[in-house]
């Protein structure tokens, strides 16, 4: 697949790479082209950088990883361009800026926000529970076990995508419903925080749903 | 420990086996004596029933499995009478009587709008992310991996407490911080039903939080 990562920080970068290993092609997209050539370059040899409007346009799928605070990944996603026939997929969660807190939540979501911005865009909400610190080759799995990648949207091919993404990443997809449910996968990833930063556990963990 | 099970629905009645089965003196505490008394002799011959007063009385433990609609746990919380001196272990969540939603959440919790009731009672936060059926002797345990027992809560003694009744029932405790955090657990909860109930999953699974 053809896939621009928006943000190149921690989660961005980290995807990138895993998403190079399974085979596809990736542009980072930026505001200034400089700075997404120069990003791109750090990433490997075949990665892309290019304007946000270029990055998105050769593209199937688009990677949100923007932070959120100072309405961040709202703008940028307005500034995207026209995204007809794409997917979006979110990876964010509506953070203050000091993370210790969702700026959101219970009536809305960063997801649902960000498909407010792009009505007719299928957008899923994935890898907002997984640090970025285990989005590494090897990284997704503890004792045997993958780590959870949860996903959700309302639109069943997209979802599918999304899904064969998170497996390409080296996590295991499981579908968590409609795109509303957004609602507690990013109260799920304040958890993942509290416990990492708040209470000095790291970032060295994951979620796993297990079933039998 | 002594502990008085508040609520004998799936999740009151699982975990007072549970504890037995650990070595804990359980009361099944009810409105009318008489219920709490029939309540009791189907859970074993050692558990005792008894009207809401005389249960909690005789009780260093409240455990709260109530449900939420129609305000009933709340009602039920200020009928218990005094608590001076006891913990409260809330496993409740906030549900709507259909249970596919939460009824509260981002600004308070389940969790918290008991604690308003209950000044200078401590209160944790705990079970509320397990579902009833994992709640049995050896199937709290998936592919040799134990399901998490997320707790919270204030008062370092009683999470201390809610950690090793978390670990007597056959799951990992994992401390999830404050009190306030019960927003993020919650919405959780509701997670797991939206994957078990809403796209028919099943409640034979559970959350693990991995660590290496």
């Amino acid at each position: 697949m053809k896939i621009a990562v928006i943000g190149a920080g921690n989660v961005g970068s980290r995807l990138a790479k895993l998403f190079i290993l399974a085979g596809h092609e990736i542009t980072i997209g930026s505001r200034e082209q400089e700075k997404a050539i120069a990003i791109a370059a750090q990433l490997g040899e075949t990665v892309k950088g290019a304007k946000y409007a270029d990055a998105v346009a050769s593209a199937d799928v688009i990677i949100v990883t923007t932070p959120w605070a100072n309405n961040t990944t709202l703008d940028v996603v307005q500034e995207l361009g026209d995204l007809t026939g794409k997917i979006v997929i979110d990876c964010t969660n509506p953070l203050a800026p000091d993370y210790m807190s969702n700026t959101l939540g219970y009536t809305t979501s960063s997801a649902e926000e960000i498909a407010k911005l792009i009505p007719g865009v299928p957008v899923v909400k994935a890898f907002n529970t997984i640090f970025a610190e285990v989005m590494e080759p090897g990284k997704q799995i503890f004792d045997g076990q993958k780590a959870t990648g949860f996903y959700c949207g309302d639109d069943a091919a997209a979802k599918a995508i999304a899904a064969k993404l998170i497996e390409d990443a080296g996590f295991e997809p499981v579908d968590a419903g409609v795109l509303q449910n957004a609602r507690y996968l990013e109260p799920m990833a304040q958890l993942n925080i509290q416990i990492a930063y708040g209470l000095g556990g790291g970032t060295n963990v994951a979620f796993r749903y297990m079933r039998r």
